[in-house]
């Protein structure tokens, strides 16, 4: 059902500060960097085996983001797990009573990506996605 | 330097309770689980792509990952990177001022391991790792 960790994502308060470390430090190189405005954030991936990391830095001090990064400092966010088919994905965990948060929506990388809440996680923000923007309805 | 993503560490309250999420929701399977008496933790790993999920429950009340567990609960401790040799990753890395907290150690699974501080890496503990128990001299 989950293919691989697709990404690690790390709330920083300035990528550019903090490629001081994933760049200059850890070596590992961005491979594409943009802005999710309805978002509020600026993101940065940064390929590593078959995954990435993907660095969240929040554009201004009215994002959700921004709170978070502010009540707990920079740190790991969340996990995100490649499926096979998201919408079989979901159905599946939808037997044990796991329902996404915000339902299924676009992401960044022309993904369709759905978050599963840390209260049903055991405490970890959880990112399931699948490749292509197809399949949106579930 | 790096290879890939070799572990996403996960503190739980309990192994057992948390696999209703991880091994029957998401259908992870555990491969090995072991007690590390030194560090006061059984761990268990379930493979994922190139990578695995480390789920980590403290052993007694004593030990430092508990106080982790009632400071901030569930959640990801840590990540850890593959290196091709842990000892050229530490020298290039220390060049950067980065130097590993209690320096290089055995870690399960027939590795060697060595932490990098969340002071030192943007709020991320950070554990790199090789395979084989050769090479600790650094």
């Amino acid at each position: 059902m989950l293919k691989k960790i697709d990404h690690v994502g790390i709330l920083v308060s300035s990528i550019q500060e903090s490629l001081k470390f994933y760049q200059d430090t850890l070596d590992l190189t961005v491979a594409n960097m943009e802005e999710v405005e309805k978002e509020g954030v600026r993101v940065a991936f940064l390929p590593i085996g078959e995954s990435k990391i993907e660095l969240l830095e929040p554009l201004s001090k009215g994002v959700p983001l921004y709170h978070i990064l502010e009540k707990r400092g920079e740190g790991i966010h969340h996990i995100a797990f490649e499926t096979q088919s998201l919408s079989d994905c979901l159905n599946k965990i939808s037997a044990s009573g796991v329902l996404p948060i915000g339902g299924v929506r676009p992401g960044g990388n022309k993904k369709i990506v759905a978050f599963l809440h840390p209260k049903q996680t055991h405490g970890v923000l959880v990112e399931l996605c699948q490749k292509g923007e197809k399949d949106l309805e579930v």
